[in-house]
């Protein structure tokens, strides 16, 4: 306080970007090591390189601050491109998911704050929010285009679809920890398309 | 050591079984209380109203008695009866399943050594060799049935079926933590015998 130096008025501060990405590497790797109910804001502070205030004027709490992080991180993950066919779109999206659960850190933190979450009903809830509900949302655009195309049926059962892509990945990598063969995902799609009674596109033109 | 009683030989120590239970169920809650990693063997020795002597003559360490008292509990939940097809079968899977992953406690103690199992791979791999594959040997046993019935086919996927049996309601029981309506069983049936290539029993006897 002694050499005060020129700053933004408050009300406008500017949040610097690279100083919001160290930060967010800081909190990613404190959470696989140490996990949600041990990390703090002065550790994530320290190993950024920051004062604790850079984290208090983004985030209002630790939750607050994790959540942002995870969901940031996790829901563009979940974004896939229009392949085409129902084929492709699922090939795309247990990838998706399996990249996700398999990127370095995630292997540990996912169980981590799903733990955490059955202890903590308002980090439940934050989750589903930003992170569980986007996601889905992003996935349910390739069950809709395939419903459009007529390779699925029209009263399709979304919530279903939805599982099916994520649970057996998340059954297998992050609670089994069991291993996956290069070939895994190719093997699930099959039977997923059976399970949603998929059916060949039709061409709605003739 | 002032006063001693009358002793059993070293080596053949008697368990009083009422003593294990009520240990079983000091060790039950205070995982759900505390996880894994704050459980100390006092604050289960204090809960079960026993020394902690009681807890070293019967597991040398906290992983070996978390293991063996989540083993005890998780195993025999994962064993149905033959109901004679494979769709009454799979019915029973999926709410032995259900039941588990819903059973008092186990909502919280199942995330959290999951996540444990995350950060510590002799965890995790005493939790596969005594809780994940005994539950799967028991759970295969249908499925033979089914192969053996002609209800499914012999080049069966067994990997597969076990995981689509576990991994929908661990995914949205205990991951996403959404509602399961009353006919949310009943509504998995279908999609995991199709995704199986199950097929109507034949009679082999003509």
């Amino acid at each position: 306080m002694t050499k005060p130096t020129r700053r933004t008025p408050t009300g406008a501060a500017v949040l610097q970007p690279q100083i919001t990405s160290a930060i967010t590497e800081a909190v990613l790797d404190e959470l696989a090591a140490q996990g949600y109910g041990r990390l703090s804001m002065e550790a994530v502070a320290k190993r950024a390189g920051v004062g604790k205030s850079a984290l208090y004027r983004r985030w209002p709490s630790k939750q607050d601050m994790v959540i942002a992080v995870f969901s940031e991180f996790s829901v563009p993950l979940a974004e896939i491109p229009d392949t085409g066919s129902l084929r492709g779109d699922l090939v795309a999206l247990l990838r998706a998911v399996h990249d996700w659960l398999t990127h370095p850190r995630l292997g540990t933190i996912v169980p981590d704050l799903t733990a955490e979450a059955a202890r903590n009903p308002a980090l439940a809830a934050a989750m589903r929010t930003t992170v569980g509900e986007p996601r889905r949302a992003l996935g349910a655009i390739a069950f809709r285009r395939a419903v459009d195309r007529g390779e699925l049926p029209a009263d399709l059962d979304l919530e279903l679809a939805l599982d099916l892509v994520a649970a057996p990945l998340y059954w297998r990598l992050t609670v089994r920890r069991a291993p996956v063969e290069p070939n895994y995902l190719d093997q699930l799609v099959d039977p997923i398309l059976r399970a949603l009674n998929a059916r060949p596109a039709h061409r709605a033109d003739h």
